[in-house]
């Protein structure tokens, strides 16, 4: 037993980005070096989040404020039920979406201000931030190949949308440089995930564990 | 048609209070006078709202804050789908518990405060409050003997739940008496309706609709 306390490490970025591709990297490297990993998501990574996603995408018109905290149920259900309690086991927790996805999706194309789903978002999680939080970056035009959309009319109030969304991730990753690394998702997954192996490393997480047998 | 703006009248208190025949009493009488009268409850007015509550009622444990925020959703939706749109076409809404419950029972009882509990349920009704609250005040002891609660090892720990129930919302009375009537729920019900309807007629909403006719 190191006697360390887990590490928690969040994955971001618009849908088509190559995030769960870069998750599963980084867990298969962790694993390798001895560290246990929870692998997780959201929303609906207990089975009241899968029942809180299947009321918010498969009901009726639900209206904004209520998704808004419904998605902030299920995260406090996770984080209280799932992300915690690995933590304090010392795993190395990683979660596809967090807290800024809810803020960037609810807060930046819908009718609510980003600062109060961000509120909203932390207090459901009772200020549970990331160690890290790994940005996958990819252009609008180049989300919309690979999510496979068609071209039609709708597509410049999508691209504005997935840009607002986009810009939403990158001025978080600004505000606070030493908790986000911003990878860009257009180059090939492998070079993505040496730089995000590179600043799990200087995380000092990967540093052996040493002592606890006599 | 009065071009007057719809009146919102919420009823909050321990269970067993008498809250439902006061709604109903009060309902007969706006509505002998003219009134469309919307009779709603909270939590659960809504399809989406019944749906939260079977989550939060018949699933496993939920953790106090997912609970907190589950509650604000159907809070949320029941005000956006059911209470303005009936505010807004001059209807008076009654609603058998608002936010007072939530903040009494959510955040008295239970683990979170009651300050963010609060702050949580302006939010999701986007600061709208009542233009007048009843609280029909009970003892505890007269509760419990109403609600048919038998005497064991736990009546002591429940009647500290219920007084601290009672004594939010005699505090949040006492910090508004503009806005809120006690009534006192040992009286008879036509004593204690007799003490809303005067309370009801000083806003002013039982006045005749005048004019209109050419």
């Amino acid at each position: 037993m190191s006697g360390r306390d887990g590490v928690f490490i969040a994955f971001e970025g618009g849908d088509g980005a190559g995030k769960s591709t870069q998750v599963r990297l980084l867990a298969e490297v962790l694993r390798a070096r001895g560290r246990e990993v929870l692998l997780t998501r959201q929303p609906g990574g207990t089975e009241l989040g899968a029942a809180i996603r299947d009321l918010v995408l498969h009901g009726d018109h639900v209206s904004p404020r209520a998704e808004a905290l419904l998605f902030a149920a299920d995260k406090a259900h996770h984080v209280d039920l799932v992300i915690r309690p690995a933590l304090a086991a010392g795993q190395v927790v990683l979660t596809d979406r967090y807290t800024d996805s809810s803020v960037a999706y609810q807060g930046a194309g819908r009718d609510l201000g980003a600062d109060e789903v961000h509120d909203l978002q932390m207090w459901a999680v009772d200020e549970l931030v990331p160690d890290l939080t790994v940005v996958v970056d990819v252009p609008p035009e180049e989300g919309r190949r690979r999510r496979g959309e068609v071209h039609d009319r709708l597509e410049a109030e999508a691209d504005a949308f997935h840009a607002s969304i986009r810009e939403h991730f990158l001025a978080m990753a600004r505000g606070n440089p030493q908790r986000y690394v911003v990878v860009d998702g257009t180059r090939p997954a492998e070079d993505m995930h040496a730089e995000v192996l590179a600043r799990v490393e200087a995380l000092g997480v990967l540093d052996p564990v040493t002592g606890g047998a006599p």
